[in-house]
């Protein structure tokens, strides 16, 4: 049921997103389960941190969303946004860590780490919230009524 | 959809918590589109007081979601929770604005306005958002594994 409403809502916002953007959802697979759980959890971040690269685009803008990563309001990120557009920097990659986290070479590596909050979210969740609020940036940048 | 997936969302997260609290989710109507956008706004405003305040119970702890409120990580949040519950205030009232927002006089009013995020969200999402975080903090307190 979880996966269910989280796929729907996801989704929603994927459709939503089609006028504005050509949008790639890539789900890596997990450690597994052997690596989790200390100790053997910076085997597991080593893992998927070696699955992450290995999708990262050559010249993308690399966002890496993390719960201590900067904060911005709505139109902050919806003007970060439109700034790439303007600098013609049009293919952008987000990474959203899963129950382990990401480790601190990627987020060193990242153009933007972006904080959605200070609480910690399910990646499905965090997923969800990002695609809204990518939809209401481009809203935002092109002046239109948001679709409540 | 929309309506779908957040209800069941909703739904999922409020199954979860049923071991841990007694919840009671109270959609109040929206201000009459009249009273909507500007110069409206205060109007729309003061309508959608109104109905939150009829709804208040007597004696109950005040929490009203806020972008610019407070900013709690998820242990944090857990813990202001835990404190209440050791104080025996068992009552807890949440108030989550609808798309023109909450009146200064509800925030005023407020023992915790929290912040979810310096980000807008739809209330439907913050409703979601807030469920997960409250679950959360259940098993934080408790001390027992996250159900992912």
């Amino acid at each position: 049921m979880k996966e269910r409403f989280y796929r729907e809502g996801s989704d929603y916002y994927r459709k939503l997103l089609s006028p504005y953007a050509r949008l790639k959802i890539i789900e890596l697979p997990e450690a597994p389960p052997g690596l989790q759980g200390s100790p053997g959890e910076r085997k597991a971040l080593e893992f998927e941190e070696k699955e992450f690269i290995r999708h990262i685009r050559e010249g993308a803008f690399l966002i890496v969303l993390d719960a201590g990563g900067e904060i911005l309001s709505s139109p902050a990120f919806a003007s970060r946004l439109q700034k790439l557009q303007l600098e013609g920097k049009v293919k952008v990659d987000v990474l959203i860590g899963g129950p382990v986290g990401l480790t601190e070479r990627l987020k060193e590596r990242a153009d933007l780490c972006l904080s959605l909050s200070a609480l910690i979210f399910p990646h499905r969740l965090a997923r969800l919230i990002f695609l809204e609020q990518l939809y209401r940036s481009f809203k935002i940048i092109r002046n239109e009524p948001y679709h409540r």
